[in-house]
């Protein structure tokens, strides 16, 4: 999706933020003993929460679906009223005597006048300015920005969406206030069409599609976040590892293969203990040492860096390997295929001298743009994610000259690029500056799907070394990229970009043949023999269901290509090909339609 | 090497007995006061093992390369005097008085007399008859069988090689005695080719010519047996597992993927952790359970096998998975890539009906032999490993009836199969029998290279089922198959057996373009990007060195095709290609050589 231009951008900021003011009033309308917490503008729409208090059971109190249709009802009528929102600055006691009904704005109250957090609880640096507005019989602890009148509020293009609990300030020590999100747009086309979209999402989920398709599992005997690949997800991770192979042949990589595990040694030396260590699975005591899964690749790949003198004519040197790496995530934190903690890394190192930088750092961001096109990514864009002071020695190594210093490269290499980027401090790696890159799906569900980082510390801690063309001992940078993630998150996201509909190449069932009847076993039995002799995944629906039956399920499946055989085909040696897409039918001979499928999968074409 | 016939065996067994006796002679000439251990013959020669007592430093005194030189040329004089070798039973006072100077024997002797141990101090069920073999002025505690005479000893087919220490009857705790490690042969060609063997295999080991080849290496922060893959060795691995990929595809195979670690639950129910845990890596302590890293992929498999409801349409189900395994070995143990903690496995399980499985398990011996064919390896047998009826409940899983009906199952599998086989007790995996595949380089090095095993017990444990014909449920059977064995093991092997000289398709570096000078860079360069466009791996010597520098260090890493490229080539758009057999040079134009490398690497060509 496009982004709006600035101005319709603060427009819907003012629509969403003076909306859950007056869904505020509409639930105190209501509800009048309720607590009011915190209600901000966010991406879609808005949230307020609330407090009911407690039911009989001794459990927060919470709203029913009759109060959100209500509490809608309630504020299209409050919009209809076209109320002005009024702004005023308040003394400490004018603030103190307006919300003395409001515990919680009280807090934030007594907060922002200490200095330190904003209206919201956040923390925020600038000088506190007590302000309210206020609309109709609402009056909000609140700097704004608002519309000028309810009239401004489009009445036809919101919807309040759900209920959940959240804890107040975000602190389970705090009590579980209630909290409703809604939806607000300028216009009711745009309302209709996020809720389409929402739709959409689910429909394409990848965990339900996942299931569905048989392509990923979980188990418990197994552990949280630790995927089974069913074989026709396998499938699929076949075919990425070899268009990755390829493509990184094609550019010059030299692939490598590295254990899962290492002593804790290697660890030190690289600092993940001292840096990372939250991150990592535990260890396992043998033969009286710690060793660790690995968490990341590149201590490994330093070490085959190491395994021979390196001159600069061996630079760049880049060593590519699909390593899996273990990182630890709060169960709780993990989700479907992209919060796991088993991760198939598209990984490689690039080791380089300075003046080789920048050519190294574009290859690899063309080497993305080559991977986008290919999926159909139209819209992505890139994020540099640099230190922060306060971290240095703790988060970041105590470098700061070398930080400034990689920073510049990168974003001097970024501008050159021409590709979208923005800025943002205090989200490094703790060896150096990384660019991260977003894509959307066609849905417009965002991924971080990409990884580039650059390393001044690691290749000094291995004691890597070039011998340079003066004949004297160098230290080499070392890029980390990652251009295709990792399986987990890139299938999870191809998934729900084509809904479980890929493209030929990457289908894990490309072709399955359909039998009209018995008498044409044999012939469909054979025509998939030969589809995979030429590696084409192929088999033959032998069951004894109906054609009709047959089809539905291959196209349950999402199977792209259903060549039916009857009589006829039988006698003139042909397939009726029928395509998931449900374009008419067409005939091809055997041999035809064997060379069609051959040229969709080597060509990775998108079309069917 | 062909096996000698038996009655030609018996001879060789004879003398290499006999020959232990002369040495011992030979030694005690020598050293009057040593202490004898025994003497047995062995594998392509004998041994003796002695005690010379303790040196002035204290520790064990031991045999210099001169006394080997002395005690040799003795041995020719006592063989030259024909002695007869005497037999003759003791009774045990008799016996005690015979070798009262020799406390190493009486203590064998008595173990005879009490039963349960033979002559060599091994375990044995046999009545003790206590015997000795008298040649010369040496007589031994021996049941021979002996040479009638030391006439029929060839006395140039033998040799002397080596000293060790080595601890009286194998424990630690006991006295470190000094072996004296001989070969001896019929003919004196026999033990020629014998020493040039050794010879031949020392140049071949897979160690020397790894670090020499670059293709894998260890390092001490990483820890013992965890090969590190160079990109030279990696790209060995990418050749094999294309292939396994390939045959596996066409031999209806499905591929999975699976993580490298799991909690605890699932290897107590496979019975890993009762059956197993000497074998396993320690546990990793998370979220209030133990974690392992998995020790076989099988518990894996199976809950995929069981992530969705089976049919008998679904059988035989082949699950594929090249995954990484993880082993404790005593780092003592540890051996190059012959025996390592990381293991790379070409497995897979195949659940079938009982029907199915002579069919299943037989196809999978033609894919050993398919594999052997490609690899040239004329000389394998296969060895049948059973339970023992005294492991039941300890090592073997307490089912003695499916035991025997199982292996009753394979063991008419191989004999239908034809293939040389021999059986062996108390062998088996805890959940069934298997069949070890021994291959033999073509130096005659023995390796262990493949396993199919069949398991009665975990498709139960993990209720694994399949609706049968008539609607009900039943349990497959299980049959786990690695035909390539691992990785590091098969690559380890192959190094030997080629000597580094891989087949082109599987050789790291396929085409080293050498330009004659300067100013055939160009051509070289681009003639190398063109082989690369196609998938070779190919690369352009630009070095400053001369050409028959190039030439030597392309040979010395073993690259196939250097094709050289000078004046005269470049004029007419030639290579004169110069092959690593030294076999003539042949001129190719560029097209043609290309396609000539295609050719060689997509048959997958032994020929150069």
């Amino acid at each position: 999706m496009a982004e709006a231009p600035a101005s319709e951008q603060d427009r819907l900021y003012r629509v969403r933020h003076s909306i859950a003011h007056i869904m505020a009033q509409a639930v105190l309308e209501r509800y009048p003993e309720a607590g009011v917490g915190i209600g901000p503008p966010i991406e879609n729409g808005f949230y307020y929460d609330f407090d009911l208090g407690t039911g009989d059971d001794g459990r927060p109190r919470t709203f029913t679906p009759e109060d959100l249709e209500q509490i809608e009802a309630r504020m299209r009528e409050l919009i209809a009223g076209r109320h002005p929102f009024v702004y005023r600055e308040l003394t400490p006691e004018d603030a103190r005597e307006t919300f003395q009904q409001q515990t919680y704005k009280l807090e934030l109250i007594e907060g922002a006048l200490q200095g330190g957090i904003d209206e919201y609880g956040n923390e925020s640096d600038e000088t506190p300015i007590i302000s309210a507005y206020r609309h109709d019989a609402f009056e909000d602890f609140c700097r704004g920005p608002h519309v000028e009148h309810g009239g401004q509020i489009p009445p036809d293009a919101f919807k309040l969406m759900s209920v959940a609990g959240a804890y107040w300030r975000g602190s389970e020590h705090n009590p579980m206030l209630q909290r409703i999100y809604g939806t607000a747009w300028l216009r009711k086309k745009d309302l209709q069409e996020h809720l389409k979209m929402l739709e959409e999402a689910k429909q394409r989920d990848h965990r339900k599609l996942g299931r569905e398709l048989e392509l990923f599992t979980f188990d418990d005997e197994v552990g949280p976040g630790l995927p089974l690949w069913q074989p026709r997800g396998a499938a699929i991770i076949e075919e990425l590892e070899k268009l990755a192979k390829e493509m990184e042949f094609q550019a010059g990589y030299d692939r490598v293969r590295t254990p899962h595990l290492s002593k804790d040694a290697l660890f030190e030396r690289s600092g993940h203990l001292s840096h990372y260590t939250d991150s990592m699975f535990p260890p396992m005591q043998m033969d009286g040492l710690d060793y660790y899964v690995k968490p990341m690749n590149c201590p490994f790949h330093n070490k085959i860096y190491a395994s021979k003198p390196r001159s600069y004519r061996d630079l760049p040197l880049r060593l590519a390997e699909y390593g899996t790496c273990y990182r630890y995530e709060q169960s709780g934190e993990l989700y479907g295929l992209m919060r796991v903690r088993s991760m198939q890394m598209n990984d490689a190192h690039i080791y380089c001298t300075e003046e080789q930088f920048e050519a190294e750092f574009l290859a690899v961001i063309d080497m993305y743009q080559e991977y986008f096109r290919l999926f159909n990514i139209d819209k992505f864009f890139m994020r540099l994610s640099t230190h922060h002071k306060r971290g240095l020695g703790i988060k970041y190594v105590d470098n700061e000259r070398l930080w400034h210093k990689t920073e510049d490269m990168v974003r001097s290499a970024m501008k050159r690029s021409g590709m979208p980027y923005e800025e943002v401090p205090d989200e490094a790696a703790f060896y150096g500056p990384k660019i991260d890159v977003q894509g959307w799906s066609v849905i417009g569900r965002e991924f971080s799907l990409a990884t580039n980082q650059v390393d001044f510390v690691l290749p000094e801690r291995f004691n890597l070394t070039f011998v340079n063309r003066e004949g004297q001992e160098e230290t080499p940078l070392c890029i980390h990229r990652a251009p295709l993630g990792t399986h987990e998150r890139t299938i999870g996201f191809l998934i729900e970009h084509y809904a479980g509909n890929f493209p030929v190449w990457l289908s894990p069932e490309q072709v399955r043949v359909i039998p009209i009847a018995d008498a044409h076993h044999d012939f469909a039995t054979d025509i998939a023999a030969r589809l995979r002799k030429v590696g084409i995944r192929a088999g033959a629906d032998l069951s004894n269901e109906r054609m009709n039956r047959k089809i539905r399920e291959a196209q349950l499946m999402k199977v792209p290509y259903m060549p039916v055989v009857g009589d006829r085909e039988m006698e003139q040696g042909n397939v009726s090909l029928r395509k998931r897409d449900r374009s008419p039918q067409e005939t091809f001979s055997v041999e035809a339609f064997i060379d069609f499928v051959q040229d969709k999968i080597s060509s990775r074409s998108s079309e069917l």
